[in-house]
């Protein structure tokens, strides 16, 4: 099929985009994409790809951006039940620690997720897997993490295998055992950074190679704050995870600087995520490395926090930078990647083709899937969008509704949303 | 038709709520509303109901919220064009000074608006007006003030009134010839005041009710701010106005406290709207008056300026508190009340049953339509919202996505989102 006259044709080609490198959207205007098999075969110049394919079934882009899926590289996809209540209670000055005391908080959707089935699990997901599909979102990570025992955190872990072999969303899985410390290890964190070392990530390795044979492990992920696990717990966490073979991830100075920037940076982890409080020394190193810094602008917002990562000094540090939603039922339960964006902008004080930029080919690259996603180039993977506007920049500009029109998936057609003007 | 099993049917009875009374949603569990002929027979329990009623066709809203539909009492929906570039060029650290010297701001929309066919501006406003109605709200006020000129601030009105007249969105017009000075007087502000009480308002005035004789003029509004209109000239505009019986609002106290929200109070402007640096005094003389407080936070948010109208202060004082998006092309394009929700419950600290209240039957209030609009009471018109969700307070809890399924207007279905699951 022949996608053509792109009112913009963004192809964001030519790999990640460091420092201030980021921004180069590949803007083709009146441009066209070619999908076969559900890949791409060319982009480029409407006239030039009509002449060269004369008898491809066309599809009329005119007036409409098309531009790669959003990726979105940090997510808690799968929970059970809602964290309502407990936002309730914030907006009427209750304190973290009353909300605590009242059984609000991560562990509330640790029980609530240890009490529901796989099928349960599935159907809760599932609507948010297709609320982010129709934001344009066509590859996610996802994370367990609220099981924090083997059993549940192993079920969250099907769940995420289980919705991506259903798609049309596709999931990279991530580990996330050490999300927080469980009740049963209250007294004794140390004792859960154990138990995932020695028996978790080694039975979790064998899962895998006996489930799904070939396929790539998760990624192991750490929450590296004062109100998780410490600098040295995350170390051995990772350490441990990456001996078994495991790609590396953190959770990083999210509320304090605990040194878990430089940590990944030196562990060589795939990306560093939350970097609020990161600072300068930490900055370079993390920019120094092959690590992607992931800004989760959500996450402030949601709590209606001041302080966002600073992604200018990320980026004149030489640094490469993404963007994802942190989909949680906590501080942000948040599906649209173009809401994303609008934050970027405003927070981040990214420009709009910077934000597209760090949300389709560096949030691929934050999971390690820039070799066949994140750009429309020839032999990758054809997950494209059409918005419902003419010009990029109104990604950022408008706020709080959703541009996307269509979504492709693989060379499919997997979403039509409703048209703006009916 | 009988709507009915209604997880929660938020009723607002009783009329606008003021202070610390705000937030009374009249929640009725397992509840159902009967709609005839266009109106609300009755409301109540869904046992009660299907007892009273057990011939009437019946809507099942097991596991939804069944709500009014939002009223937007702040919006300036018809404009021509856009202002990407000049967001584009915020988010580059382009000044004030830089933007209005390349042709940004509020003259470029007055530029594009007065070269657009009443055709033209249909068209675009069109489309918004289906993004609000998609998004929950059933009635918006829409402001002139891109046209600054007789003829232009003449066509406007009558695109406002053309498109209330298409439908289903309702339509209350406001007359904001003084939202800015026109080219043509920038060296002589105070003859474009005089121009507006002398020929403008008269001829509005005569125009009205030649072509809609009977119906109740539109409000007259002014933009009181040292960049727009000093206290001395929007008296003079309001007085002149109310003199020729037009209702009042204004916009007051965005950038500069130039004592504007006082004045609407003195005058019995229906409402005074923006009010984020409106001094204590004021703020007790509103809370004092008719006058109903429109905070608009979707301003402050799309400008990532930090202060927000103190809406804790105005209940305190036991002010009419209400909420709008004001929707426009140079600081918020944002057409989602629930967005306009999910920031009052963060910035403007309000509970989402505080924001609910005030974004249905308080705005109302603030475009004089309380009395058959905002809450699902009998004899009120059938303007009602099944949401995605079972509970309310997923309204500000979650944020960046659309959680209104269904949206009824004047007792008929007029959208239909795509279900959350697919
Ligand atoms: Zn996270
Ligand atoms: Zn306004």
């Amino acid at each position: 099929m022949l996608i053509h006259s792109a009112s913009q044709l963004l192809t964001l080609a030519g790999g990640p985009q460091r420092g201030r490198d980021l921004g180069r959207l590949g803007l083709i205007e009146d441009g066209a994409v070619l999908v076969r098999g559900g890949r791409i075969e060319a982009v480029g110049p409407s006239a030039v790809l009509r002449a060269a394919y004369p008898h491809e079934e066309t599809w009329d882009a005119s007036g409409h951006v098309v531009m790669p899926g959003f990726v979105d590289p940090h997510t808690h996809l799968v929970w059970a039940g809602d964290r309502a209540q407990e936002f309730e209670w914030r907006t009427q000055g209750k304190t973290y620690q009353e909300i605590a005391a009242a059984g609000g908080g991560i562990l509330a959707t640790v029980r609530a997720t240890r009490a529901a089935s796989l099928e349960e699990l599935l159907a809760q997901a599932r609507q948010r897997a297709w609320t982010m599909l129709r934001h344009g979102t066509t590859t996610a990570e996802a994370k367990t993490g609220y099981g924090l025992e083997p059993a549940t955190e192993l079920r969250l872990l099907e769940a995420i295998l289980a919705l991506n072999a259903e798609g049309p969303l596709e999931l990279i899985p991530t580990y996330l055992a050490a999300h927080d410390v469980p009740p049963e290890f209250r007294h004794d964190p140390q004792g859960y950074v154990d138990q995932i070392c020695i028996e978790m990530l080694p039975e979790v390795r064998a899962w895998w190679q006996a489930h799904v044979p070939g396929r790539p492990l998760p990624f192991v992920d750490v929450f590296c704050e004062r109100i998780a696990f410490d600098l040295a717990q995350s170390r051995q966490i990772l350490e441990r995870a990456r001996a078994l073979g495991f790609g590396l991830k953190i959770h990083a100075d999210e509320f304090e600087a605990l040194g878990g920037a430089r940590l990944a940076a030196e562990l060589g982890a795939v990306s560093a995520d939350h970097l609020v409080k990161t600072p300068p020394e930490d900055i370079r190193a993390l920019a120094a490395s092959a690590t992607v810094a992931v800004a989760l602008p959500c996450t402030p917002f949601g709590l209606a926090q001041p302080e966002y990562t600073p992604a200018r000094a990320i980026l004149e540090a030489g640094g490469l930078l993404a963007l994802a939603s942190d989909l949680n039922p906590g501080t942000a339960w948040c599906e649209s990647m173009p809401f994303v964006i609008a934050l970027a902008c405003r927070y981040l004080k990214l420009t709009p083709a910077e934000a597209i930029a760090a949300a389709t080919i560096n949030a691929a690259a934050a999971i390690g899937v820039a070799d066949r996603l994140g750009s429309l180039e020839p032999g990758k993977q054809a997950d494209l969008l059409v918005l419902e506007v003419a010009d990029y920049r109104h990604l950022g500009y408008r706020f709080g509704t959703n541009p996307v029109k269509r979504v492709m998936k693989r060379g499919v057609w997997v979403v039509e949303n409703a048209p703006s003007g009916a």
